[in-house]
C-alpha cells in the first residue's frame, strides 16, 4: 500500500506567501486565521488524510461500488467510517457561514485541506467536493426558509449534496435539458432522468440533497428556461430530520476507467408521483445559480489535479529512491534510479509541475476570498472578481492537464512495475483521466477563457494579470535570483502572452478563429502565469540573507527547472496560435 | 462494439511512395512484390483484421486471461480460433526464408499487415509479434540443426515464441541476470525465474519456444557473460512434433492496466531436473543475439503505437460525426461536434500524428530491408544499416509517445462517455500505456539514440539523415506546396536538429549531460524527421497536375497541420536541450 504525507510546509508557504493569503486575511477581516492557526489546521488535516483516508484508496479502487435491488449503493470498506469522522471532526464546515454552523474561515484555507482529501483518496474526496458546491449554491441563492431547512445539516456534513446537470442529450450544452418541474402548491414535482451524477446515492450520510436543473411547463427554450431545484432524498420532517422518502432514486452505476469507488449514478426523478423539489433562486434563473456552484467546483477540480499529481509524485519518489538499476554517471556499482539523469528529469518534471499547479490553484482561490469580502471597496472586490473569473479556467484546465502528464510520468518511473495494478500507481493515472472532462471539459474551459473572460471584457482582466507579472520582468526586477538567460526567457514568455492576447482580441468577432486557438491560448496563459508564480515563490522563499536555506534553494531549483523545461512550451503554443484556424479547419469532413 | 477498418490506401501510399518500398523492392530483388501484390495482401489482411480479429478486442479485455492449477493459461473466446486461422492463412510466414517455409516477402511488407493485427487487437497481436522476433533471432544466430528443428513450425505459426530477458532485479540493466545454464552433454539445463514474459503460456498453439538469457557457470560477470538458449515448452520428438514436457512453466500472471488479454507471465525454469535448453549462437554472446530480435521488436512496438492510434482515431471519428451538441460557428441548430473548432483541432491532431508516425515507422522498416539485402554493395547496405539503427529509437520512442496523446484525445473527444468502460475507447488508452515501457523504456531509447547512434559514430548517421531532408528545405525546394511561412518553419526545424546534434556531440564525453538531454533530443529529432516525411508525402501525393485530387489535398492539409501545430514543439525541445543538465541535476536528493 502506498502512503501519502501532505507537504504541509509547502502548502502553507504557497498559500501564505505566494497566493497572498496572509495579506488577504488581514484585508478581509480574517484576523483569526493566523499563521499558527493555519499551521495547526494543516497538520491536523494531514494526520487525518494520511492515517484515515489514504488507507482506503487502493482497496476502494479494487472493491468499487455496488447498487442493490433496492436502489441502495454500498461504498467500500472504511469509506463510511472515514466520512463520519470527517463530519464529526468539523472538516465539512471550515469555510461556511457561522449563522448555519460553519466556522467562518476563508474559502482558501479550506483549499490545502481539500487537496489532502483528494490526494488521499480522490474518489472519496468527490463527495465533500460536491456537497460544498451544493452548500455554496444554496447559500447564495436559496430563500431564508430553504437555507434554514437545509444548510445546517449540510454544513455539518450530516447530509451531502449533488449536482444534477447532465442528461443523455445534454452535456457540454445545457440548453437541451428536458427534465420537467411542475408547480404543485409551494413545491414542485420533478420528473426526468439525469446522468453522470457523482455520489448521487450512497450510504455514508443519512440524507442527500440533489440540486437539479429542470424546466417549468411554460419556460422559454434554451438556457433561459432552466430553473434550479433542491430535491432531498428524504424530505425533512417537522424536526428537520430525514422523513418521507422522495420519489427519486439511482437506477444504475457507470463502470469507469477510474475513481471506481465514487458512485456515478443515473438518477431517475418522478417515476411515480413526481419528486418533490424546492425552487432555488428565481424561476428560469437556474443556470446562473448553478454557476455559483460550478465556478468553485471548477477551482476544486483543478485542485484535484494538484492533489493526484502530488500523490503520484510521492509514489514515484519512494520507488526511484529504492529501486536500483545500472550505474549512474560518476558512480560505481548499481545506483538508485533517481541518480540516472533521465529519471531525474522525470522526477523534476513531476515535482515542478505539481508545485507550479499548486501556486496557480491557491492563487485563484485567494482571489475568490477577496472577491467575497463585503468589507472591501467595490473597485478592489471587482478587480479580484475579475481575477478569480480569469484564473478559474486556467486552474481547471492547466492543473488537470498537468495531472495527466505527472501521473503518466509516475508510471514511467516505475518501468514495467508501473503497468501492474498492484503497484498502485496506475490507479492515479486512471483516476486523473476524468479531470479534463468533468465540470466542463478543458475545451469548454478554453472557450470560457477566450470568450467570456478575455474578449468580452476586451482583455481587461488579462491586462491586469500581465501587469502583475511585470515587476518580475528583467526591466523592473532588482534581485538577481535568476540568471540573465532565464530572466530573458521569462520576460519573453510574458511578451508571448501579450502578443497572443492582442491577436485573440483582434479576432474577437471571428468565432471560428477563437474556437480554433482557444486551447493553445489556455495552455499558453496558464504556463506563463505559473512561471510568474514560481518566480514569485522563489523570491518569497529567499528573502535577503536567508537564501542559503534548503527550502529556498529547493524553490529556486524548481523555478529554474520550470523556466528551462516547462516554460519553453509556451513558444510552441504561440506559434500554433499565430497559425490561427487555417490548418485546423482545412480538411473537408469526408476526408477524415 | 467498435469497428476497425484498415486504411489500406494510406498504408500502401505510405509504404510505397513515402517509405521507399517501391524502389527498395526493385533494388533488392523483390520484383514479385508488385503494386498489385501489395494491394491484394493489404486488402486481404484488412478483411481478416476487421472481421476476425477486431471483434475479439473488447470481449478479450473484459475476460482477460486465467492461469489454472495445472499452469495452463486459458485465452478469451475467439482468440484461439483467430490465431489458428491466422496461421493457416499463412500470415505468420510472409517475410521469412523460403528455405524454412517462409514466403520470402520483404520485412517491410509485413509491417502494414502487422499494424492491422495490432489495431484490431493489440493484446492478441503481441503473440505473433514475439514469435516473429524469436524467428529472427534463431534465423540469424542458431546452428543449422537448431534452425531445422525449430524454424519450420515457428514460421508456419504452428508454434509461437517468447523473449525471456527480465528478472526481478534486472530490467533496463541486463547485467544483473542470474538465471543459470549448466552444460549437460549436447544440451544445457536452465534454472531460474523470468518475469514480464509476454504470451509465456497460452492455449493458442501446440508449442512455445522460449528464448532465454542465462549465465553459464564460469561466465564473466555483467552483460559479457550472458548466453541465449532456446527452451521449448515441449521438446520436439524424432518427428519434430511436440514430445516430452520440458521443466518450465508459468507460475503466475500479472494484473495489468491494459492488454488484459495478453498473458504476462512469471516463468519458472528448472524447478525439477532443469529445463532443457539449446544454445543459440556462441556462449557468452547472448546479448548480441537477443539484440537482433530486440531491434526489430522495437520497430514493431513503435508500429503498435501507430496501430492503437489509428484504432482510437477511428473510434473518435465515429463519435464526433454522430454526437450533436451546441451550435458550431456559422451554423444554425445543433451541430455534430466535429464541426466545433476545438473538437476539430483534437481530431486533426489525432489524424496528423497517426499519419506522421506511420511514415516514420514504415520508413524505418524499409531501411531494414535494404540493410538485409545481400545483393546490394556494402556501402549502400551499411548506409541503410546506419539509417535503420538510427531510426529504431525514433520509431519506438516517438510513435509510442504520440500513442499516449492520440488515445487520450480520443477519450477527450467523447466527453463523459470516454470515461465509461463500455464505450470502449478507454481500453485503447489503457492498452497504449505499456508501449513507452516495454522493449526498452523510452528513456532507454533516448540513451540509445544519443549514445550508440549519435555520439559513437560522431553524428554520421544523423548527418546523413539531415542531408536527406535538405532537398525539402526552401533553398533547394522548387515546388510550391508549402506557403513561405510554413516552408520557413520547416527549414528552421531542420536547423534546430543540426544545432542540437552539434551540441550533443560537443558534450559527447559528459555522461550526465547526455543523459539529461537525451529525451529532448529523441523528441526533437523524431518530430523533425516526421515533419520531413510529411512534407515528402505531401509532394508524393501531388505529382504535378494531379494535385486537385482529394487524397493529395488531404495529405497537404495534414502536412500543414503538422507544421503549424506539431512541429512548433521542436522549439521547446531545443530550448530545453540547450539548457543542458543544470536545472535537472541541481536539486539535492533530500529535497525531493
Amino acid at each position: 500500500m502506498t502512503e501519502y504525507r501532505a507537504p504541509t510546509r509547502e502548502m502553507a508557504f504557497t498559500l501564505q506567501q505566494v497566493a497572498g493569503f496572509s495579506e488577504m486575511s488581514k484585508a478581509c477581516g480574517y484576523e483569526d486565521a493566523s499563521d499558527d492557526v493555519v499551521a495547526a489546521i494543516l497538520e491536523e488535516a494531514a494526520r487525518f488524510a494520511g492515517s484515515v483516508i489514504a488507507p482506503t484508496n487502493e482497496s476502494g479502487d479494487k472493491t468499487g461500488v455496488r447498487l442493490d435491488g433496492e436502489h441502495r449503493v454500498a461504498t467500500p470498506a472504511g469509506f463510511r467510517e472515514a466520512y463520519q469522522q470527517y463530519a464529526e471532526s468539523g472538516w465539512a464546515s471550515l469555510q461556511f457561514d457561522p449563522a448555519y454552523g460553519g466556522q467562518g474561515l476563508p474559502f482558501s484555507l479550506a483549499i490545502p485541506v481539500q487537496e489532502m482529501w483528494h490526494a488521499a483518496n480522490m474518489a472519496w474526496g468527490l463527495c465533500p467536493l460536491l456537497s460544498q458546491g451544493a452548500v455554496e449554491a444554496l447559500s447564495e441563492n436559496a430563500s431564508d426558509d430553504l437555507r434554514q431547512l437545509l444548510l445546517p445539516k449540510m454544513i455539518s456534513g450530516e447530509w451531502t449534496g449533488t449536482m444534477n446537470l447532465t442528461e443523455p442529450q445534454s452535456g457540454s450544452d445545457l440548453s437541451g435539458i428536458r427534465t420537467q418541474a411542475r408547480p404543485d402548491g409551494d413545491i414542485y414535482r420533478i420528473k426526468g432522468q439525469k446522468i453522470f451524477i457523482t455520489w448521487g446515492e450512497h450510504d455514508m450520510a443519512e440524507n442527500i440533497i440533489h440540486l437539479v436543473l429542470a424546466r417549468l411547463p411554460d419556460a422559454p427554450p434554451g438556457v433561459k428556461g432552466i430553473s434550479l431545484f433542491a430535491v432531498p432524498k428524504y424530505l425533512p420532517d417537522a424536526n428537520g430530520d430525514p422523513g418521507q422518502r422522495n420519489d427519486c432514486k439511482a437506477v444504475s452505476l457507470e463502470h469507469k476507467l477510474g475513481i471506481h469507488a465514487s458512485p456515478t449514478c443515473v438518477m431517475s426523478y418522478g417515476d411515480n408521483e413526481g419528486a418533490i423539489g424546492y425552487l432555488v433562486g428565481e424561476e428560469n434563473r437556474g443556470l446562473a445559480c448553478m454557476f455559483t456552484m460550478m465556478n468553485n467546483a471548477r477551482l476544486t477540480v483543478g485542485l484535484q489535479g494538484v492533489a493526484i499529481s502530488e500523490r503520484a509524485y510521492q509514489q514515484a519518489r519512494a520507488y526511484t529512491f529504492e529501486r536500483t538499476q545500472g550505474t549512474a554517471p560518476g558512480e560505481q556499482g548499481v545506483s538508485p534510479i533517481i541518480r540516472h539523469p533521465d529519471v531525474r528529469r522525470m522526477m523534476m518534471t513531476m515535482k515542478t509541475l505539481t508545485e507550479a499547479a499548486r501556486t496557480l490553484a491557491y492563487t485563484g482561490c485567494v482571489a475568490v476570498d477577496y472577491a467575497n469580502a463585503r468589507e472591501l471597496p467595490d473597485d478592489i472586490r471587482n478587480r479580484f472578481k475579475r481575477r478569480a473569473d480569469l484564473l478559474t479556467p486556467l486552474v481547471k484546465g492547466w492543473c488537470t492537464e498537468i495531472a495527466q502528464e505527472v501521473t503518466s510520468l509516475a508510471i514511467q518511473c516505475h518501468g514495467g512495475m508501473g503497468f501492474i495494478e498492484e503497484t498502485g500507481v496506475a490507479q492515479h493515472y486512471r483516476d486523473a483521466r476524468i479531470l479534463p472532462i468533468y465540470e466542463g471539459t478543458n475545451g469548454i474551459q478554453a472557450m470560457d477563457l477566450i470568450g467570456r473572460k478575455t474578449i468580452r471584457d476586451q482583455g481587461k482582466a488579462m491586462a491586469e494579470l500581465i501587469g502583475d507579472m511585470r515587476p518580475y520582468t528583467g526591466q523592473q526586477q532588482t534581485n538577481t535570483l535568476l540568471t540573465a538567460e532565464r530572466q530573458a526567457r521569462f520576460d519573453q514568455a510574458v511578451a508571448f502572452l501579450e502578443d497572443a492576447t492582442r491577436m485573440v482580441l483582434e479576432h474577437g468577432d471571428d468565432e471560428q478563429f477563437s474556437g480554433a486557438v482557444a486551447f493553445n491560448y489556455l495552455m499558453l496563459s496558464s504556463t506563463v502565469t505559473a512561471a510568474w508564480l514560481m518566480v514569485k515563490a522563489a523570491g518569497a522563499a529567499a528573502p535577503g540573507s536567508e537564501s542559503q536555506d534548503a527550502f529556498a534553494r529547493s524553490r529556486l531549483a524548481t523555478t529554474n527547472f520550470f523556466i528551462d523545461h516547462i516554460l519553453p512550451r509556451s513558444s510552441g503554443h504561440l506559434t500554433s496560435l499565430r497559425a490561427g484556424d487555417d490548418a485546423i479547419m482545412a480538411l473537408p469532413e469526408d476526408e477524415f
